[in-house]
């Protein structure tokens, strides 16, 4: 398992700070943090939602933006990366929902493996114990001071913190979220309880949806993105036996709520996550590249028609 | 806005010169500027093309090849900026033309920021007074001493004169102008009197055309391309009005010239530019992301047929 | 001609043994070779792959992974390079078997410059006579001091020895190999007595395969890839005459093997490269641009169906 995750994205944020203005970004001293507005009252950007996404894998994975594919004439988000378990489960994962009476944050980056503080690290743990810790806020506004406040609870053996943080209807807000193609592969695997452990790279593409005016428009967009638009490529060691039998679970169209739209479904459920059907959070796509047999087993569906219809072009 | 344009480009050609050989580009001092033939006497190629086109836009956008797209077996050339007022307007587009009775160029780059001479400067002032002043000269020859005096006139605060050359039947010039495919959306719609510097962000794609054999097959062939086989996505922030209103006069197919290739209305035209439609010269499609109001709106069409025709494959 | 072919590569890998652990390899003093496991007990990645590729062309083209294009849902191996004959003939091509009784491998790198064994040398000279010497094994397993022994006799001059090992059955060897599609199409040409010397610049595209579960299966894969899957962009100074008459020799498809499955092919051929028509060694498609006409000529035809039957997906 590699470390220095934290490490890893605070070079990457102390990189940003240094093209601060380029990126569009601005960074401030909020209590007991160093700040960075990605996309709050900073404007950010393209670059700046790179970077962020960067961050959010520990700069162990690539992100880019490539020119349009047939799907529709968006650029499309590629990420790559040879670390999945670590890049994407142990540190780009939304999974530290950072909610107190004046700020709400979903928190994802490096600072979770510090914390550790999730089931996940009980099964895979991190050694992530050096001076300066790194996340990456989800959030419509920056961290109070009583939001950093209960981040630092649970990271007390570290010195320096780095917050990011964009809105999800910001530029970079909007690339980072689409830059998870290959982190919801990994995270729907994961509640299959196929051993994630064995997948050991991964790439993935996701049309760029055009940036909402709303965090709740935004989060139907990105998730129509993933869940219509995604095609993920993971490479494995295992036994066929067990891609032929999670398989076929593994993409959006493994679950009944399968096409349609993620703010229409949303809106149903009342805007609660957690009243959909978990089995829809998975890339369209999801291909199987066994390195043990050698065999590749493509599972799941695009739906061009239902991204143009989402992206309203 | 963004400042040190001609700094920015200064490090990219710096950088060019510890690399000329690979580049296949070769340094002189010509009079008073230090000349880089990225295509007259020396040959250039990819390479030289993209840094080019970076130095064009002032270092502030990304340019690359990628794979050919589904247009055409070409590959494309990519490129994104978070600043497309200051790299592509103030910066990339070819708005100096330098003209002695022994030399002719459209000139480039941030040099023109330096001179403030076009009207565009009044309108977006650049504060470029550092030591340092770089062009990109679109021209089939080296400049002679009396075309660096003219270029020199308007730059007397600066003491060094980068001059980048390359013909646009050169591999690199080639490059550098199917790279604007931004910068032509820009233009076309600071024409319309869109307010340009509402544009946040920009990507645009065109296929690589091959290398023509004489300049004005050249400017037939990388027009065509922009005109029939570019794609570009903006990201702004104003009314949707502004967008209905404007966006359908912006991309080629506006223009009555529409349809046919660019070489055949120049020659009808009697090679003057300035007897073509104006409304032809801008991306074959471009789509508005608009950031205040979440909606996207796309306008324009591609024509491969032509492009084939154009390309002669 | 470009010289320090193997410094260039020594660079990229002293850079890789720098970040042996992110790139899963593992670097080993063997007898007089610091040899560098790509593949063969390491497990590597698609960033060791790239990485592999580059070294193959002495660091004189561009290798990267790009979103998958219409052909087949993988993503597609792009290169590119301003130095064909240099990175692809003298450096990349795999033209020193090396066979012990207890070690086989194609050799590829720049070595091969430094040994000059090959006639290609006579007609291209190259002067590689620095204190490093950097070669690339396609092999199912790590040098033997025998292996290393006929190596370095070939090399006396060189105090250092760089061997970077991968089979093609593994991730990076896999890679390595798919990014050929400039040198295949090179190699053919020279094989075709066109003057590889005009060829001054080329790109290529193609798709990258599903790792084979043994060599034997990966040499199909690898093979069907450029020979059904890439397109292969060359630009050119010579007479179209030359391209008109070489031109349809040149891809795939002008053997009568063609359309078959390497594979199948190379088992009827009971495994002997040297049975099998040698036309077939090419890309699927190759485009020449003619910078001294300006003419485009395109030659052959992919196999999208081939293709998915070849990878199995």
């Amino acid at each position: 398992m590699l470390n220095q995750l934290n490490e890893r994205s605070a070079r990457i944020l102390q990189n940003a700070v240094s093209n601060a203005d380029d990126l569009r970004i601005e960074v401030s001293q909020l209590a007991q943090a160093k700040v960075l507005d990605f996309g709050v009252k900073s404007p950010g950007g393209i670059e700046a939602g790179l970077v962020l996404a960067r961050t959010c894998m520990a700069g162990l994975g690539h992100v880019d933006l490539h020119a349009a594919g047939s799907l529709i004439d968006v650029p499309q988000v590629f990420v790559r990366t040879d670390h999945p378990l670590a890049a994407c489960l142990q540190s780009q994962y939304a999974g530290w929902k950072i909610a107190t009476d004046d700020f709400f944050a979903m928190g994802s980056g490096p600072m979770r493996a510090a914390a550790a503080s999730e089931e996940l690290f009980d099964e895979f743990p991190a050694q992530e114990d050096g001076p300066v810790c790194v996340g990456v806020l989800e959030a419509g506004s920056l961290p109070t001071e009583a939001a950093i406040q209960t981040v630092r609870e649970k990271l007390t053996k570290h010195a320096e913190l780095f917050l990011a943080v964009a809105p999800t209807a910001s530029q970079a807000g909007n690339i980072q979220v689409v830059a998870r193609s290959v982190e919801t592969a990994m995270h729907k695997l994961h509640e299959l309880k196929f051993p994630v452990d064995v997948i050991v790279s991964g790439t993935g593409t996701a049309p760029l949806p055009p940036v909402a005016n709303d965090d709740l428009a935004g989060i139907g967009r990105t998730n129509d993105s993933i869940l219509y638009g995604s095609v993920v490529n993971l490479w494995v060691r295992c036994e066929d036996e067990l891609i032929e039998e999670i398989g076929p679970q593994t993409p959006s169209n493994s679950s009944s709520s399968h096409g349609q739209s993620f703010l229409k479904l949303f809106k149903e459920a009342n805007h609660d996550f957690y009243a959909l059907d978990k089995a829809l959070f998975s890339p369209a796509v999801v291909i199987f590249h066994n390195l043990t047999s050698g065999r590749s087993l493509r599972f799941g569906t695009l739906m061009p028609e239902l991204l143009h219809r989402s992206f309203g072009m």
